[in-house]
Parts: C-alpha cells; structure tokens; sequence
C-alpha cells in the first residue's frame, strides 16, 4: 500500500465545492472517479479541507492509499486524463503511511481578487467579486493589522460548522493592488467556515468608508457574527497553499 | 444622431469571434442586440477589427450611431444591463460623426499567455496556451527583434482574408515571466489574419530549441506560410487595445 499525497488545481465555477455531497458535482467526487477509472480502485480522497461552491484552489492538498505501481511521476497526467480540464493534479509525491492531509495541515494561505472598477468584468466575473466603490487602501491595511496574531474569531465564521474552538492564529495579511483589481491574502493556521470571506468583507466596508476600525475591534472582542460585515462571494476566493511540517 | 464609440471587455470562449454571422452566436451579434433593446434602434456596431472564436479582449472599440439621448456617462451600464455577463461595455465617449473604428484604427495591441508548466492549468485553461516544453526566454527575446519594425509579412498569415497589401509594422514586442505563464505582447500598426498566434506559434519553437532564428529570417524573406511556425491556439490571446489619432 502507497499513501500518496496530491496538490491540486480548480475552477471552482461549475462545482459544488470539494467535499461529495448527496446534491451536486462536487470536486473530491471528480477526483475520486478519476482514480478509480486509473487504479480500479475505490479510494477515499483526504482533503485538507472544505472549500465552497464556486470557491476556486491553486494548492488545495488531498492524499489517498492505493495499491498501484504507477510510478509517482506519472500519477499527475495518468489522474489528469480522466479528470475534466477544469481540475488539474499539478503535482503528486509518496509520503509516510500516516500522513493526513486534514489532520496534518498546519497553516492556508488564501487569496480573494476584489475587482474594482466601476463596471462589472467580463473575464474576471468567475474570479473576483465587482467591488465598484472607490476603496481607501491604507484604512484596509490598518483595518486588517487589527486582525493579525491570535484572536476569537467566532464574530467572523457562518454557523453551520461545528468546531472545538473558535480560536485562530493569522501570520500575515497581505493587500495589493493591480491593475483594476486589489488582492488579498491571508495567511494562518487555520480558517473558520466563511472566516475568510467575512473578513473580506468586513474589509471592504472599511476601505469604503461604511465602518469605523473600532468595529473591528467590536465585532472580535463580542465574538457576535452581526457585528462584522458582510460576507464576500464566494467566486473571488482561491485556496493558494497548505503547510505541513517539513518532514513531509 | 449621435456617433458613440464603446470600449468593451469580452471573454470571448462561449462565441463564434466578433464578426455576425450566419453559424453560431457572437459578440457583435450580442451588442446588437442589447442596443437594440434598450433604444429601440437597428443600429450597425463597427468593431475596430474581428477577433476568432475562443479569442478575448480587453479593449475592443467599437462605434454605432444612435437617436438616444441617454447621457454618455450612463451608456455602459444601460447597454451591460442588456448583455451576457461575459460581455462588458467599460466606456462610452461621444465622438465625431465620422469616425469609424475600424477605418480610423492606427494600431493594436494584442498579448498572449502561454502556460509554461508540465501539467495544464484547471484555471487558465480558457485564458492561455498549455505549452509544457522547456523556454529559453533569451533566444524568444532575439527571434522576436527579427520581427520588428516593417515586413511583409504574407508568410505569417493564414489564407481566407482579402487584404491590399501584407506590409505591416510591428513597433514593439514584449516578452514578459510570470510564475508559471509567459506573457507576450505585440504593438504594430495592424495584424494581418492570425498573424499574432503564427508569430507567437513560431516563437516558441524557436524558445523550445526546434527552430533556428534563420528560419525566421527566411519565412518573412520567402513570404511563404509553411516557412513559419504552427498557429498558437485562440484562447491565449488578446486584443487589448486599439489606438486612434489624439483628436479622438
């Protein structure tokens, strides 16, 4: 038996997110069948975690034993020719029987587009949120160092989700801006449902001028989910990277 | 009767090019339409040029003339509430009665993503070529000053178009590396038929080692198309904008 570890790349688009689901095509799905198709073999894909319909991945992290002999170079393009072209195995690597792709993770980094031009974007309308108010950076920037380090983030998560804690470390949050569009990212040990998107969000508000930093401050400290902003879509959000320990 | 002239965005996967016609729906079609809807008016839009299916743009200009009295400042949003979401109108300005976007057209820019990694990418695949081989970016560089300036340029255009004359201009060729694409950008006076992707097709056999730079030299001094490369696929590429004299 050979536990083999997966990164993947999605267009969210189309799909109902990654984890299987009664209603809907989802991602893990897609993948689990192109494995069978490859090996014959019924395999569960462990992925690092969830993302949302429409949500897209550049890294998104899976693992999954088999019985095949196939050598580990060839198991991206031998899975990526039963798979549709809007989901991509870009690397696949050999790793410890124990490793886990959910339960060894140790940090994400996230990244959401925010389009923002005053009319809507023909090429980008699947990859970012149209954000047409003009946005003051630097209240962004300052806004999100309220954010970094280890906070409660139980203010900043949809309900639907059950978890031991609420509790989450952020490392950095970066804020770029492009041609038409400004980038987010965000890096930390770990992201409650919706935290990211909230955050956007909550963000945006902030760098239009509709919310003060103070409620930032608020919205963490009351832990109350009707104190942050509003949730951005999910189309903007690209899963970038998981972390594992070094070993693996 | 006013003259406007529309810049517009369009993803151009979904359609049959710009250019109406009897097979298949296109984009011009849709603007059409979308004029047509909101002012009532059988209007002819004038594209600076055509763009092939599965081909994208940024900047497109085009002009219709109109008995609306909408404000100029209000045209994009009314035609957009009318058109596809992969359809954009980014502006509209008033311009003189007889300017015409393609008779006053003085010259393009066009650019082109190649996707420069050993698997192909789930997100760019409607946006970029996948050419996995290794690139020299140097050689690229050199076959790509061979191109510019003033050629006839007969052996890198595909036949089915009637033209008066094969000279054209290239003023500037960008070859740009991002992480994983690389992006090349031509500025000239006009294209000829397919011009950009057989010109894009042949410098990367050359960035791959399977054509010398002399080869180049001949296939603009023969005028002979089987002399140039092969012809880079549609959806790479992009007309990003369109340049007119200043008084427009």
């Amino acid at each position: 038996m050979r536990n083999i570890m997966i990164k993947t790349e999605y267009d969210g688009t189309n799909y109902n997110g990654w984890q299987i689901q009664p209603n809907g095509i989802t991602i893990q799905q897609k993948v689990m069948e192109a494995v069978k198709k490859l090996t014959g073999e019924d395999v569960t894909i462990n992925g690092s975690g969830r993302t949302d319909a429409k949500v897209h991945a550049r890294g998104q992290v899976a693992n999954f034993y088999t019985q095949t002999t196939i050598p580990i170079e060839r198991i991206p393009s031998a899975i990526n020719h039963f798979l549709p072209e809007d989901i991509t195995i870009l690397e696949a690597k050999e790793v410890a029987m124990d490793f886990h792709a959910r339960y060894w993770a140790q940090g994400k980094v996230y990244s959401y587009q925010v389009y923002n031009q005053r009319q809507r974007s023909a090429l980008l309308r699947n990859y970012s949120y149209h954000f047409p108010y003009q946005l003051e950076l630097d209240r962004i920037k300052e806004a999100a160092e309220v954010l970094l380090g280890t906070h409660d983030f139980k203010g900043f998560m949809s309900s639907g989700s059950s978890v031991k804690t609420t509790v989450r470390s952020i490392y950095a949050i970066k804020i770029e801006k492009g041609e038409n569009s400004i980038w987010m990212t965000f890096e930390g040990n770990g992201f409650l449902y919706n935290m990211v998107r909230i955050i956007v969000g909550t963000l945006l508000e902030v760098g239009s001028g509709r919310r003060s930093i103070e409620t930032i401050k608020k919205a963490l400290e009351l832990g109350d989910r009707e104190k942050a902003g509003h949730k951005a879509p999910p189309q903007g959000l690209f899963l970038d990277k998981v972390f594992y320990p070094l070993t693996h």
